[in-house]
């Protein structure tokens, strides 16, 4: 049998080593589902399409391509949002959308699920992915195939596929191999931007590395950490850039994040003389929502394709690049000034107090094990969360820029594929959980066994502070009676210090499907890290109702 | 203290009617969420953003016009679909998105939420509504606002605004009401369309009407009615348009949709001599996906703004002005011959039977009362439904040319609001039920009964017999478990005729709460309707997959 723009489209999902797509089937794309059936990538349908995209994404941020398959714009344009964010935060998934055949649309024009033209749904993507193309040409299918698969792995982004459903079944023509020419530094600029930056590091007194997002993206991890044994600089990170260096390192400084973050490692940071940013986007909250004070003229900053030092820019210059070559330079390993590592916060003696954020990040800390993964949502389960420790041989992973509300719980789901020794420990707010949690179904269908922690303060409370009011409240669940609902999962809920160690340790031991603990916490609790930032916030918020001229503010 | 663009637009939000919106706070939306919260209108906060516009098109569909809040990208992407269901279905829905301020997006590039560039958003939605605008400008924004209201009514379609958070309470200037010129026909076709109409009509032995969905959405139900009992021209309606003729009127013929529909429907319509096809989108399902016969060389078609007779058109005569004046035209009423005129199935008597979809269907439409909005999602819970009989005083809303699954429960929201006194009767299948039944908390935060059916076979019905897998398997879920997480309501499981017939009853006496019941259905069992449809489907499907070349199918 000749190969189809189906087939085809399988075997190279195979060929990428993604064993696992996410999705909803629809009519429009039930020839394309039947086709992955049959073949050894596994199909997670999620509940909805919603959380097929934000597991993607999940996927995406530890394997390096995901695949999300959906059915015309009622299936597309529910990805919408996840799929924005996993541009934002540099997430390569391949969407792929049945759409109406390319014959009946000839036909007839009302066929169902259309919006205003055909080309609705392909126009929208274009806007939120790094490349958007129909295969509506058997010709010309396969180039495209191969354009978007080379277009998400270069600039880790997601990339819109949309197959008309008679062309799943359509014979694929030869590929004209007119791939992407590979991607190449400007070896000239490389060499000088390297000596500039060599020189620059020598006669620092004080040099230090912030590692960002894009070394996770890019897999520079071990580069990161092979520069900072052999210089001897201590790293701090970012928010997004959470565990890109191993914390437990003794070079590791802490998170740095303006005047949100701890104090020792912004001043460690801000009085350098010598600030390497590698791969940190200058977001608003990886720069402590501006509060951030690093003096450009002092630093080199390494961002995909090109690098800055001081005032000036080398173009083409790819990260990878020269973060390898700073990495293999013959250094000379300085000794520095003593620091403030931060260490592990050791076991946690439980009492019989009522939780605080603050005292149950402390017992979450104490709890986390080699091979789990804290998943956290935004909110302050994120806040909360950045201030832990997290050892060797476990992870850390949020939507710390792009911040869209309900991505942890199906995030576990696309963990839980892409690395099934990893056991996922989710940290989500109350509101955040009313948006996806359901997806706890998908886990129970397929044995997964993630950790759910809902932080229940009875809304929104990373907004309460800014402005309150009855909009910031959301209906009170019992969300420890979900398993009567679910099934395969394991229900508890904790008020004291002693009720949530007993809970995480049943929810440890309970390895063979999902548990979930719902954490009783005051309403006008908060982490530290989110008392400092909801102040900023506050301001802004405040500063603008105030001011109502925009420059005024 | 001077008018803001916020005040402003709370104040045209009342002025329009508009006693409640639908939506989900977030930083960039708050100053705005806090003037609604003073402010006459209620804000019916929901768990997730889609739930939000599903519920604001339902509110649009029985008011003339919706408002649905949200905030940048994270909550205005997620309400993507909802809102290109409301262009494609005509239900006219102004979006409010809170947007980062107009100063800081100078200073800074990288605020949270973003996607690639701040109009990001604009863009997408420039895709869904008749009309987008940013009021990033005090002297414009009220002409864009009334531009934007008018829009939205005049096509009953949705309009989309973004409010940068510092302009929400920037001075607003003058308006320069350049509003919308008043809409109005061509005089001289309009009397030559309707001259050649009347002639067309009295020439023709067996005419009839068949009655469409933008009757509803225009309301012109009462020229209709005014038009058949003063001609005597018996009434089909198409799917989308049921109920828009009473179907206890002695003049209704019932559903007409080709092959899927009763066959005596079908008969007269396709035998009849001068169809007159009044606001109804020539669609696939309101076609029977294109088995409908119409010879339009016989038919009088009047869609928004144009009227066609037989093969040639009347541009800019608009649909309420033709059918008003047709309505008004002195006819002399006509003897038609007998037909068969659908009746009531009258009262059902339950036995210990396990429930077929047949038997659940009939005996849902003995237990509907006036008063009652039958709310049916996509799937065999709107073919089962197409075939009920609904009574002078009940209503009955489903998307069934868009199609989106999970509309109805989140719609109960939008209906329980615009119209307090309609009791809510949901049909939904399980794998819709999924996707947005959580929504049920909203029911129960603001103290809505509706009652909601769940079909549950196991997986998505409507699928299987088009090309089966596991795929179109969902997870088992309690569903009538859920009262123990959500509160406030009542769950009930049937499997026979007599179990459903108790459940009906405690339902519709649980006047204070929603109530839901889990109906076990057969894997493979299907109404009628659904019968007809899905072989018409599979046909598609599968000749798709065996004829590879487009052109072949």
């Amino acid at each position: 049998m000749r190969e189809t723009i189906g087939s085809y489209l399988v075997r190279r999902i195979e060929e990428e080593g993604i064993g696992h797509v996410f999705g909803v089937p629809g009519d429009y794309c039930l020839t394309f589902f039947s086709l992955l059936e049959n073949s050894p990538v596994q199909i997670i349908n999620t509940c909805d399409e919603q959380g097929a995209g934000f597991a993607a994404d999940a996927y995406a941020r530890l394997r390096g391509l995901a695949v999300c398959v959906v059915t015309y714009c009622v299936g597309g344009l529910k990805v919408a949002n996840a799929i924005a964010q996993a541009y934002a935060e540099r997430s390569p998934i391949v969407v792929i959308s049945g759409a109406p055949g390319v014959a009946e649309r000839r036909r007839n024009s009302l066929l169902h699920h259309r919006v205003k033209d055909f080309d609705t749904q392909l126009k929208v993507f274009r806007e939120l992915t790094v490349g958007a193309a129909a295969l509506d040409d058997p010709l010309t299918a396969a180039d495209e195939i191969e354009r978007m698969f080379a277009l998400a792995k270069r600039h880790s982004r997601p990339v819109y596929l949309e197959l008309p459903r008679d062309m799943a079944s359509a014979e694929i023509g030869p590929t004209q191999a007119r791939s992407l020419p590979p991607e190449s530094s400007d070896e000239e600029a490389l060499a000088a931007a390297l000596s500039e930056a060599v020189e620059r590091i020598c006669a620092s007194k004080h040099p230090v590395i912030l590692a960002g997002e894009e070394l996770h993206r890019f897999r520079l991890q071990p580069q990161l950490a092979r520069l900072a044994d052999r210089t001897g600089i201590p790293v701090a990170a970012t928010i997004l850039g959470k565990s890109a260096f191993p914390e437990s390192h003794p070079g590791y400084l802490g998170l740095y994040e303006g005047a949100i973050g701890r104090e020792e490692v912004r001043d460690y940071v801000e009085k350098s003389d010598c600030v390497m940013l590698l791969g940190a986007m200058m977001t608003d909250f990886n720069l402590g929502l501006y509060t951030a004070n690093i003096d450009r003229r002092d630093a080199i900053y390494a961002a995909k394709d090109r690098v800055s030092i001081g005032l000036h820019a080398y173009d083409d210059v790819r990260m990878e690049d020269f973060i390898s070559a700073l990495s293999e330079h013959g250094w000379q390993r300085r000794d520095v000034a003593p620091y403030e590592h931060p260490q592990h916060p050791g076991p946690f003696a439980p009492s019989d107090r009522e939780l605080t954020v603050e005292a149950l990040f402390r017992q979450i800390n104490a709890f986390i094990e080699k091979d789990m993964i804290v998943i956290a949502d935004p909110g302050d389960a994120l806040f909360g969360a950045s201030d832990l420790f997290i050892s060797d041989g476990a992870h850390f992973l949020a939507p710390a820029y792009y911040a869209s509300l309900g991505f942890a719980v199906p995030a576990a789901l696309g963990v839980k594929t892409a690395a099934p020794t990893l056991r996922p420990l989710v940290l989500v707010g109350d509101g955040a959980f009313q948006m996806t949690g359901m997806e706890l179904a998908t886990a129970a269908r397929f044995g997964m066994n993630p950790i759910v922690i809902v932080l229940d303060n009875d809304g929104y409370g990373t907004e309460r502070p800014m402005l309150d009011g009855r909009f910031n409240d959301v209906h009170r669940w019992n969300y420890s009676e979900l398993p009567r609902v679910l099934g395969g999962g394991l229900g508890m809920t904790a008020a004291t210090e002693r009720e949530m160690a007993d809970a995480l340790i049943k929810a440890r031991n309970h390895e063979s499907g999902w548990s979930l603990i719902q954490v009783a916490l005051a309403r006008d609790d908060q982490s530290p890290a989110l008392k400092r930032l909801t102040a900023k916030l506050g301001d802004r918020v405040r500063s603008a109702q105030r001011s109502p001229s925009p420059d005024a503010q």
